[in-house]
């Protein structure tokens, strides 16, 4: 166990906490439940921000940017949205301070208060779709692809550090569309961008999905998701894709004029991920030394670390490691040779267990002597000899093999931890037990739903897209079902 | 002159708002003085943040990222920050909504009020330094070279897309270091990364220098920058580059152990650079066609439009065009080719020189039978036929030739509208006149400066840093100077 951080199995939420702290990832800011990502955790999201970004033009989407402040009556003009997120919320007031009577502080202008409050934007379909009104006249324009990276803040009461904070960072699509047919399967593709890019740059399997009319997103006909499993047996919503129907474009009364020449409201999709998904990879990944990152996503992929007395000495494994460094450089893999003087080699080793860093090169007196080095695996932490001409092939293999192993075994976990269940009493047995995936026959009925989250705290996490039709009865109501769906207790 | 869009000689205010809407770069959104940044005046913004990224990095610095909120209290720890920063600006006085009593909207819930009100960072120092108490202790921990990417808020009364908004995207570059030569070294360096960037990508010459007291940073003890001269003959801030000295860390009690074991507050910078620049690149190289940007910065470098009659002669031309396009490809090169059914060629070519794409190849039935193209350059319009062989080299070489042509172009622009003068009236007459960068003695006093700036609303731009020393007597006050400094009138 690394210094220091309690084990898993002691106090998940404990270890959790540790990590993201001493793997220098983010941290709690001075104001409340907004969070500080450091330069170690940013560089990790600038990762998947860039290989998002990349299959979002890759899909014909754009980037752009709308206001930070949406007027409050705009969440008044979509019924549903507005209890989505008008509520918990920063609220501006005021533009302007002055300096206080006895001139020992600021205070608030009470002369510079706004006519109509602004809200910080929770998600931006209103201010978004109140300017799509001005750039949809015709079938001509449409469709509308645009994605935005930006922060948004929501005014939630118990945050954690990159799964709930009042001000995250997210990228979120807009589009809008002349059919619906045309929006159903851009929701459908934006899920399956999220779906591989979560599989094969975060090495986390994922189930795809559709959300209970419960669970969907507030404005939203159909919200698609992908739904990871984390060790501790909860599930963690990493992705969503809602197709908005007409819902957003009658509330702003965004109309076209079609081929054919007749007028009709603009279809809808949004979606969006978050630095939530900072949160699940590492709860995917990480173990009792520290972060785990798939080689994908690391900001380092390898770190040659020297063991050495006296300059000599030194100079002589620089010479190798400047080598070994330059060749993996040939081949995109990015290295650090921490040549540093004021650490003890005991200390990086510790030091980059804990981040995560996938392969670690040391290299020491008798490894010069040897014309070697020793190889060590984040993931496995298995050691081993090479030769020096072994080397950059190892380590090229490896960025494969760890991504994979990764892959694969958080997929055997998610495999293990996924039961179907016919009764009431093993549903219970697993959700207040090991937890994981549960599935499970539902009457279909938000009632029910509502019963089982408060009798468990289990939710309806998705109705899988591979679900297959099955007869059954409901594990609740008894009532009859045509197919399971997945429960757990989520994030 | 382009359809619709007013000349500059006409009304260079009115062509500025006119070429940022008709070239789909930005728009006012419904929110008071904040903006909408379109597609393509992200992608142009896109293309500067990369290559200002990729210098910050091999420059040393990571990103990172700070809350968007600031307590108030903060502001006021900083004497000079409060009276720059704190007063006009966005305060966020409650955290909830709730439906109205006659339900027909929602209101600010007065029993949800902040115990301390919270400002949208206008800048981040505050929050930043207060953040980085907690990481410094040693001299090992320095420097800290950290980068943000962010919006930030400043509640400006009279707004203009990109020159001036209360909402703006920038980057601010927050630095710690061990000792004052370190971060003065710091502050210079990221001046000459920022002019190093405005001439080499954006084709903008800058003079750089630093500023007198009175336009000085709220809290700097020496603020670096670079000025732009645009063609209407007012200057242009277009970055600037802060030596903070040791403010914020006595304001944030932010103090390390030296090597030698005494204790002292850390020395700062910071720096900043944001969608300002946009106004800057339009307004230094764009003409009364519209937008003309610098093959470096252009979303899209190459447009290829084809003249045709018919589905079959469409054909034969895509298949020369999609050879051209994917050549220019392997060189880097972006390439459009519009193919759309639904507008004119003439249509297109208005379009993308008013777009500013450097280069417009056209391939119409003569050139299929000649086997030429017709190639114009967007910066003169001119319009020449290549054959087939000629036109992968020609346009390779165009996208050098036009970032070079449209550097010299205004280089020289600059160096015919920047003037010496000794005489109170000699300086009036410019300042009233052309305008352009004025060259001139002055006292060194702010309230001379302040006197100048009420008489002719003329400001120092900065002192040169290529400034020689020249014995001379202060244009307005006849008191004596030791060197020249540059006046305008300014963005």
């Amino acid at each position: 166990m690394a210094k220091g951080l309690t084990s898993r199995a002691e106090d998940y939420s404990k270890w959790y906490n540790e990590l993201v702290s001493k793997a220098d990832l983010a941290e709690n800011s001075a104001v409340r439940g907004c969070m500080v990502i450091k330069p170690y955790g940013y560089a990790i999201w600038e990762k998947m921000q860039a290989e998002l970004d990349k299959k979002f033009k890759q899909t014909g989407h754009q980037n752009a940017y709308f206001p930070l402040f949406i007027p409050k009556s705009y969440f008044s003009k979509e019924a549903a949205h507005v209890d989505g997120f008008a509520k918990e919320c920063a609220v501006v007031t005021h533009y302007r301070l002055k300096n206080d009577e006895n001139g020992k502080g600021i205070v608030v202008d009470e002369d510079a208060k706004l006519e109509e409050e602004l809200i910080v934007r929770p998600t931006s379909e209103t201010i978004i779709w109140d300017t799509y009104k001005n750039w949809i006249q015709s079938y001509r324009d449409l469709p509308i692809l645009v994605n935005q990276w930006a922060n948004v803040v929501r005014w939630e009461m118990r945050t954690r550090l990159f799964l709930r904070t009042a001000e995250f960072l997210w990228q979120e699509g807009h589009t809008a569309h002349a059919t619906e047919a045309e929006a159903i399967a851009e929701a459908e593709q934006m899920l399956h961008v999220y779906g591989d890019f979560a599989e094969k740059f975060m090495a986390m399997p994922v189930v795809r999905g559709i959300k209970s009319a419960n669970e969907r997103f507030a404005g939203a006909l159909e919200t698609y998701c992908i739904e990871a499993l984390m060790q501790d047996g909860k599930a963690l919503q990493a992705g969503t894709s809602h197709f908005l129907g007409q819902n957003f474009a009658k509330a702003f009364d965004v109309k076209f004029q079609t081929k054919t020449g007749s007028v009709e409201h603009v279809w809808a999709t949004s979606w969006g991920v978050s630095t939530r998904l900072m949160g699940a990879l590492i709860m995917t990944h990480s173990d009792d030394q520290g972060l785990v990152l798939p080689p994908k996503l690391a900001p380092i992929q390898v770190v040659i670390v020297p063991i050495y007395k006296g300059e000599e000495q030194l100079a002589e494994i620089s010479e190798v490691a400047n080598k070994i460094k330059s060749e993996l450089e040939d081949h995109d893999i990015s290295v650090k040779f921490d040549n540093r003087d004021t650490h003890k080699p005991g200390w990086k080793f510790a030091e980059y267990e804990m981040k995560g860093v996938p392969v670690r090169i040391a290299i020491g007196p008798k490894d010069l002597e040897n014309g070697t080095v020793e190889v060590a695996r984040r993931d496995t932490l298995e050691k081993q000899t090479y030769n020096l001409d072994e080397v950059v092939p190892t380590v090229r293999g490896l960025m494969t093999e760890i991504q994979e192993s990764l892959y694969n075994k958080a997929a055997s976990f998610r495999e293990e931890h996924t039961t179907s269940v016919d009764t009431w009493e093993d549903f219970l047995k697993i959700i207040e037990g090991d937890g994981g995936f549960v599935s499970a026959h539902w009457d279909g009925t938000p009632e029910t739903e509502e019963k089982i989250k408060e009798a468990c705290k289990a939710t309806i996490r998705c109705i899988p897209l591979d679900a297959v039709e099955e007869e059954g009865k409901c594990i609740f109501s008894g009532a009859p079902s045509k197919r399971r769906v997945l429960f757990a207790k989520a994030y």
